[in-house]
């Protein structure tokens, strides 16, 4: 019988696992037989918008976190495919931090060329999971939101890259209940417009936070505080942003941080990060870890270590996303077909050891780049994914960081270089902080 | 072996069934073993108030769907426990619309007073049900949130009492992704202070609707608009609220109602219902309703016709709420026990016939009234549950219709006396328009 494949989600990790076969299939191998389940209506993953919030259409929890002038926040140079260029897609160079549309139309591309639509059943949500360890084959029971009909499928390896962006890590602070304002995790944000005038409080001092703050900022919030736990974020902020240490309660519409400082506020935003979430596998599968770069338990990143038929996507903390996801996706492909032999349990584990000390050690952002920049190039030395110039992406990512140290309202001007195919990324039309309007024909209007 | 008993969800109608079985044994007789699985970390289904929204601490999607300054939206004499009177747990005369904390705690009295805390499971999710047909028995597999464990109890019967007002039903209006304002359902509306000074849509012309709509009306909202989609509520509105035709579209912060009119908005809130969701369940098992008073599959209201082994309660449109709940539990118990023989398929497709007939013909909210009376006098006509006099009862729900009608923003002040001790309620110290403060501390002080 024909080896049978589960790929759970069809975001950018799942996309590359596809991909990954198909690239063989144009070599002319035979590929086994592969169905991709997903619960929203459209591929992409967190790239596929929705203005809903809390539960979607068929009463399942919304997958997107992703808001209204998203713009790309690292280089495209640095999440680019190297067997699908930005020039091939867009046929002319275009600016190195676009807007979520363009990327998300840049995603579709390579996957619509290929056909890859056909593998992938929509509104559908994997539901429960189960091994059989005498046949050596995974029970998925999923559930055709549509229809309103749960039925299951029998795989021989089961790739979970259902993303770990999705389900809020929601802290609790002393009074929060009788806060009269909005509270709302990042998750739920959908964009800046209801925060015009406001005064915003942002918990957390990461991505989440840095970015909302300045879309806030940059839409006309009367002022944004950001409040951190371990470190402040550091840049330069502009007037009308600025970041003081720990909330430690509110009264009313006041909060109050560590420093004995208080203010009162509009709306509280939680930027307080994700949970890794598996509720449709059973504990002993599940990855159990917080947002790193190199979780336990799993081989390379994607193995998991107790049950090897078992493959997790793009479950990183992540620096690199599009580029690393393939990576990962072209090696797991060539496990789960037997091209890649599988050392025994215990070298795997060393392997392990040996990454997660590593990435125990690291002091810097720099440090973080040079290490995934390593385990990328790791993944890439052991299949046919196409080699690019990891060593000058490294140096894209710590120049991204200068930045935006320097200008946080300015750092998306700039331009990179691509490595896959050297061309020099166009200013875009309009400065960052000038642009309002994020749509696709917007970016491509002259 | 004993009986096991599996129970899903501790809200009114899982702890209706815990009692059922309780009053049992403390006549001395012996009853099986009961486990229920709540995901809260606490008993009382919505009446257990979270400032939550989205998901909570563990990443399981939010139940409540209860908000600041709920009270009552029914005389709290038609949903009175029939073994358990507001007299025995408060032991003086209140109002007939205790605000939510005040009726949370009469909930609890009577299953702490029997101790049934000791049944149930906290922080445990159901996450898929499947059946034996070999064994006829049930596997339950179930989420330990705090260990995040998974691990799976076997049953005799299960009892599905996982409510149906928190999933919301949100549709969608053209234009609606680019409404600048908040949009959400229902479900995570948490409290009139945010809407101060705004211009509000609430999408809907039933209970959440109407009280969400006289909430903000109350708490300072410039203006309240109401849209309906079959028929207004109609009721007199004061200066401040509206009702419209339908919703057509949105243009930026504009609202395009059927009717030609347009206006703009700060916010718009879907009061647009709920709806059945089992993700635990293979379809074959789950109830496919919408809101209604006699869902079609279950007999008696409560037990699955194509495996009576299941047993649903609460999953009908509510007039009657706790005494309801009751009424089914105790069925359900005996039905469990073999006290009360259950006829065979056929005629049992028969009775839900003739119940969903007699419903479909209802004409009025009085005629629905009756029709929900004379399905809990049916219930229980069969079983030990303290009668009571029901007809009173219904006279209740019709006078209640008619003080809203009359007086939307004063019905709450209205006084009704108990069938069960005859109690005559007491005047709230404060009208319910001039009490901000939905407390239990302030409810009883004086
Ligand atoms: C707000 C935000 C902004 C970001 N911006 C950038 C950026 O600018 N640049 C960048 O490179 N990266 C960005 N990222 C990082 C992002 O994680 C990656 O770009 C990428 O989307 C990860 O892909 P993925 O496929 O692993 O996961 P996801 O994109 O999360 O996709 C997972 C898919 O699995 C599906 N799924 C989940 N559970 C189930 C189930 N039970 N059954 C079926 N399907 C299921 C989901 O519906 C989803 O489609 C951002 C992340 C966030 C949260
Ligand atoms: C906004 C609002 C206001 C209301 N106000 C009133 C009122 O004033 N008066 C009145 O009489 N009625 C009111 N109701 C009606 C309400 O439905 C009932 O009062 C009552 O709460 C229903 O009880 P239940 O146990 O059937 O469901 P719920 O109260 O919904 O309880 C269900 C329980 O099951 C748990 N659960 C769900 N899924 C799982 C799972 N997979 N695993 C484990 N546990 C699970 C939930 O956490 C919850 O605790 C209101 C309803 C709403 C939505
Ligand atoms: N394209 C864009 O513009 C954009 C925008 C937003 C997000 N993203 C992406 O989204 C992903 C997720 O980023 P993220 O910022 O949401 O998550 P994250 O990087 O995991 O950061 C979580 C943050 O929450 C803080 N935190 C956690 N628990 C807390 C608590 N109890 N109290 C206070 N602070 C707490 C952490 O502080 P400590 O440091 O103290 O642990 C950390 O600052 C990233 O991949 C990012 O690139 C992209
Ligand atoms: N204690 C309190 O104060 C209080 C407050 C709120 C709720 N509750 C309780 O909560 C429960 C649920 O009440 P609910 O009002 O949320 O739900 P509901 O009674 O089921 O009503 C749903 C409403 O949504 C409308 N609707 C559905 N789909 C729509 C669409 N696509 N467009 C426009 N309208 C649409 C329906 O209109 P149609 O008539 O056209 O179908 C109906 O008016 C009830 O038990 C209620 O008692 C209590």
């Amino acid at each position: 019988m024909k080896l049978r494949i589960g790929i759970i989600g069809a975001g950018p990790s799942g996309l590359a696992q596809l991909r990954a076969f198909d690239s063989l299939e144009t070599k002319g191998q035979e590929i086994p037989e592969i169905v991709c389940f997903e619960k929203q209506s459209d591929w992409g993953g967190l790239w596929n918008y929705t203005w809903r919030t809390g539960v979607g259409k068929y009463g399942e929890p919304i997958h997107g976190s992703m808001y209204k002038y998203l713009w790309s926040n690292g280089p495209k140079e640095c999440l680019e495919f190297s067997d699908y260029s930005f020039d091939e897609h867009f046929g002319e160079p275009i600016s190195s931090y676009p807007p979520r549309p363009v990327l998300f139309d840049y995603i579709q591309g390579r996957v619509k060329k290929s056909g890859l639509r056909k593998h992938i059943r929509f509104n559908t949500a994997a539901r429960w999971v189960s091994f059989n360890e005498e046949t050596q084959k995974f029970s998925v029971v999923v559930d055709d939101l549509v229809n309103d009909r749960t039925y299951t499928e029998i795989f021989d390896y089961l790739v979970v890259a259902s993303g770990h962006y999705s389900t809020p890590n929601m802290p609790y602070y002393k009074g929060l209940e009788d806060f009269p304002g909005i509270v709302m995790h990042a998750h739920d944000f959908r964009g800046a417009d209801p925060y015009e005038g406001k005064n915003i409080l942002l918990v957390g001092s990461s991505y989440s936070a840095e970015d909302i703050g300045v879309q806030c900022h940059k839409h006309g919030a009367n002022s944004v505080t950001l409040t951190y736990r371990t470190t402040p974020i550091g840049v330069n902020w502009p007037e009308g942003i600025k970041e003081v240490p720990l909330l430690k309660n509110f009264e009313g519409d006041v909060a109050h941080f560590s420093d004995g400082s208080k203010e009162r506020f509009d709306a509280v935003i939680m930027c307080t990060g994700y949970q890794h979430k598996f509720p449709f596998l059973p504990d002993e599968m599940r990855l159990k870890t917080h947002n790193c770069l190199f979780p336990d338990h799993v081989y390379k990143g994607i193995v998991f270590n107790d049950l090897p038929r078992l493959i997790y996507l793009g479950m990183q903390d992540q620096y690199y996303t599009f580029n690393m996801f393939d990576a990962q996706a072209w090696v797991a492909r060539d496990i789960m077909l037997g091209n890649l032999p599988l050392p025994e349990k215990e070298e795997r584990t060393k392997d392990i050891e040996k990454w997660m000390d590593k990435s125990l050690a690291l002091k810097t952002h720099d440090d973080e780049i040079d290490f995934q920049t390593d385990y990328i190039r790791d993944l890439i030395r052991m299949t046919d994914y196409p080699e690019f110039d990891l060593d000058t992406v490294a140096a894209h990512f710590k120049k991204w960081l200068k930045d935006k140290d320097e200008d946080i309202l300015g750092y998306r001007d700039q331009t990179f270089r691509s490595v896959m195919t050297g061309t020099m990324a166009d200013n875009h039309h309009t400065n960052w902080i000038d642009e309002m309007d994020d749509s696709f024909e917007r970016y491509f209007s002259d």
